[in-house]
């Protein structure tokens, strides 16, 4: 875990945002020499791989800023201060699509960008889904349209590039291997 | 491609790095409301799936400085400016590998972190590897360690926890479900 460790000489806090903080550390290399590494600090995510009781995946549009275009998703959002993974997962769930869920599990802890952002990603099954009767709100400056596939369509979607989403193809292939 | 889009307003430049940049757009929501978004621009990546002649599916170690730890992912890298993806494939295949490639191919191209950050990858498969003699040399503050590993061993250590990185462990999902 610490194999060819770069120590940390000096660190300069450049932004502290709502969601996203940058840090330029000066490091240094196994080898004696120093460099500097350009730091993005993020508090985390969930994303749910949930499957209705048709066997199909839920799915999620929405606008990205950071790409210029909508992409289509498997539900996700970030972690608040404090919140347990699971927490997160329920919550996002029932915000994004209006269901809850009776059988909710971790499948895995993923690292979505290493080269550049601590940014982990837990990533969650949710199934015996149920809709929810008071829906919760979304975000304020939220905006999801929803639709549900099956397996083979969701594979064509990552064939031809609908689904442009690293986490979301990982869920395909995972449903593929799991689930059919 | 552009449902809800959010317009930008205004767009203030906070850092342009060595590797990545940092703006806060402020942004017009589809219901007439405003938000800040805040982004990290990044030249893009490339990943390589790379399977030798005995099905075994080639892993590097290296040290990730946002993470404070090692981490076993496939071969990837940053794209130089104006470099096409599979330039940069065979250039840091070969890097971080020791191996060239008679056969190479682009599988997908995925965003990685679409909440914050622009970064795609463009994901490669790489077979009929052969040694490089005169192996290309590493970047001056990059430290690696190889291992092949089969995709019963790779399934394994996603499940373990060893494989933490995203596009490794699709990576090997892949693997399973095309190559075993």
């Amino acid at each position: 875990m610490k194999k060819f460790e770069e120590k940390t000489i000096s660190s300069n806090q450049i932004f502290n945002g709502k969601v996203i903080s940058l840090k330029v550390d000066d490091v240094l290399l196994p080898n004696g020499n120093q460099s500097k590494r350009e730091i993005v600090n993020h508090p985390g995510a969930v994303a749910v791989i949930a499957i209705t009781d048709e066997g199909k995946l839920i799915l999620v549009e929405q606008y990205r800023k950071a790409l210029e275009r909508s992409i289509i998703e498997i539900p996700a959002g970030k972690l608040e201060p404090g919140e347990a993974p699971e927490v997160t997962a329920r919550r996002e769930l029932e915000e994004e699509t209006g269901y809850g869920c009776h059988k909710l599990s971790c499948l895995q802890t993923f690292a979505t960008s290493p080269g550049f952002a601590d940014e982990v990603i837990h990533l969650f099954v949710a199934e015996q889904l149920f809709e929810i009767e008071e829906k919760a709100e979304l975000d304020e400056d939220e905006f999801v349209e929803l639709m549900q596939v099956s397996v083979e369509e969701a594979e064509e979607m990552v064939k031809d590039g609908r689904i442009y989403d690293a986490k979301t193809a990982f869920a395909v292939l995972w449903m593929k291997l799991n689930k059919s």
